[in-house]
């Protein structure tokens, strides 16, 4: 992998780049729609690219139980199993570390996790996530993680974070050179703890030299108001090295992305665009709306008035109501192809902004607007 | 709506056409991909376009009952509300007659559904159906028939038959002057009852003297054999006029279509292909498999080798089998592009065979590798 960081912009600490991986390039900041178990639901490989992504997110945990590492190693890696053929990202199973909290037992050499899909007990150590990516041909692995609520006691929370970093270290030991691998820097939402996250994983280095490509800033949106998650976002930015990528990982609504990339954020993931676009919640222009409300029974425009994707281009707002009436599957493809859009839009309208030095004001004008409907819409 | 039949092939009734309508013309024999609510399922228009269909099937009760009329009326029309802008036909409400019949009250005057949506009695009247379907914009209208058992007993058969051909007489009455009405030929496996409702309806005209521009061949698919149904089929064409298309409605499997074109029918449509496609079957050029079945899970070969429709050209066997096991929306996807484009390339070789004047060779060929093939894998 390598990044070029392009421009930045003179007047934030918003930037442009450009990440190369063995799966081609993309351009940042990115927004990588998450396709969980190797498939963005509901859309053919085609379709997302068409609605502009130029790298996708995975799920190396749920890969690598189903349907494990070496059917898709023997397809070439995950990449062209999923008929995408472009770059992809894998988050390793520190969220399900999270997420199935009650289930999962961590011990120093790693996690015990029980499958969500038969029960069986499995095993994962950060070396396996390391070479589970390599052997699946993820373009960017992140580490095994130790995450925790940040509501947790200050001795679970110091533990995870210590943890954390003893984990990294073990994963930076078995990094392949060719191997782009991203540490993740925790801390909750406590200046100093981030902050030295960040620095111990700036100047760490593994058994052979190796660093690490990027680093995930992670532990966020489970609960912290966009006002602590916006300062911990800019002191953690402020110590890691600026000529690699940083990922704010799991965020956001569009706000949010425009909030990170002005801190100088380069990689974003979140279900959002997807999954509440299968429960029929669209993001326009003009505000987010609910499909399946009655006011759009009749309304013949399409979802956003300014928008160019597949659907927006045949179908209208009744169409797609009709859709999620009949609990017919081309009401979350739809939904699906239009919010990915958005999303995609913005970052590329993102970047050009930040190229013409514009940024700022463009992103405060459109956090603006985006605030203002959401209060009338309310 | 226009019929030009093209060529007949010299040593069998298969033939080729072209039916102009005002969203377009396409090709006969033709398969019609079934939308019963506006809607291949999860597939947008352009991949149903793409999978090379020339014309679609809506059900007029189900849109009639939801989004209504009216919506579809000021969307400009069914094929412009559902994004397609090309043919439709609309099957009338007949089947509900025979599959909701728990439900049903038939009078003389019309039959008294009870709405699967919201369990609200509902009228629904031969001249109904022509007036609904005329507001909806569809192409090719299905008169109202009423469809029962074949196992009924002989005065509840003929009383359906001598209804069916009544009604067909009403809606001749008021259909309008550049719309194309379909009379539906009834008369359970008798060919003395089929021939004579075949004949019947030939002959009909409307008050101001209109006739009927095509034909359905209806009440099959319900239980009879393979060769009762052919029989049947063979009988009614040997009455229906030559220059007006007909349409055996609701068949079938592949072999079902070529014996059908053989026979002499120009239009077709089935579920078969998109909801077995949903549910895991495959149709492919060596027989049909399933998908989930675990012998294919680590097959890295496309469904069928020598198809190129969008699901054959990027995807695995492996990665759909995948994709099933963890219920995602892509696998029903690929396999009803799949399915679909199965199909319709069936018809669009059969019409390449007929025109050669080597259609009968090749059917028959296609038939026999198709029926060892399901012979080796029962």
């Amino acid at each position: 992998m390598k990044f070029h960081l392009e421009k930045a912009n003179p007047s934030s600490k918003a930037r442009t780049g450009c990440i190369d991986t063995n799966n081609g390039s993309f351009e940042t900041p990115a927004f990588m729609p998450v396709a969980t178990r190797g498939t963005i639901r509901g859309l053919t490989a085609g379709q997302v690219r068409e609605a502009g992504a130029g790298i996708l997110l995975v799920n190396l945990f749920h890969l690598w139980l189903r349907p494990g590492e070496k059917i898709i190693r023997e397809a070439g890696g995950i990449s062209s199993f999923m008929g995408w053929n472009g770059p992809v990202l894998a988050d390793s199973g520190g969220y399900q570390i999270y997420s199935l909290s009650g289930s999962v037992k961590i011990r120093e050499e790693g996690a015990f996790f029980q499958s969500p899909y038969d029960g069986r007990k499995v095993f994962l150590s950060p070396e396996d996530v390391v070479s589970v990516g390599s052997g699946m041909g993820i373009d960017l692995i992140m580490v095994l993680d130790h995450l925790v609520s940040p509501d947790s006691p200050p001795d679970v929370l110091r533990e995870a974070r210590d943890r954390t970093l003893r984990w990294a270290r073990r994963s930076l030991d078995v990094a392949p050179p060719d191997g782009a691998l991203f540490g993740i820097v925790q801390g909750g939402c406590d200046t100093d703890a981030r902050k030295w996250s960040a620095e111990t994983l700036s100047f760490m280095t593994g058994r052979e030299g190796q660093t690490f490509s990027g680093f995930g800033i992670g532990g966020l949106g489970i609960g912290e108001s966009f006002e602590v998650r916006n300062r911990i976002v800019g002191e953690t930015l402020d110590v890691l090295p600026r000529e690699k990528p940083r990922y704010l990982m799991g965020i956001g609504y569009p706000e949010d992305l425009l909030a990170g990339i002005a801190q100088g954020v380069d990689l974003f993931d979140c279900v959002l665009p997807t999954r509440n676009g299968r429960n029929g919640m669209v993001f326009t222009s003009k505000g987010r709306l609910l499909i399946r409300n009655a006011r759009f029974q009749e309304e013949d425009s399409p979802l956003d008035d300014g928008c160019s994707c597949a659907a927006c281009k045949s179908y209208s707002r009744a169409y797609i109501h009709h859709l999620f009436r009949n609990g017919e599957m081309l009401g979350p493809i739809l939904n699906t192809i239009h919010n990915l859009t958005y999303y995609l839009d913005l970052m590329q309208q993102s970047r050009i902004e930040i190229r013409q030095g514009t940024f700022n004001a463009w992103a405060q004008q459109k956090m603006d607007s985006l605030q203002q409907t959401e209060r009338e819409q309310s």
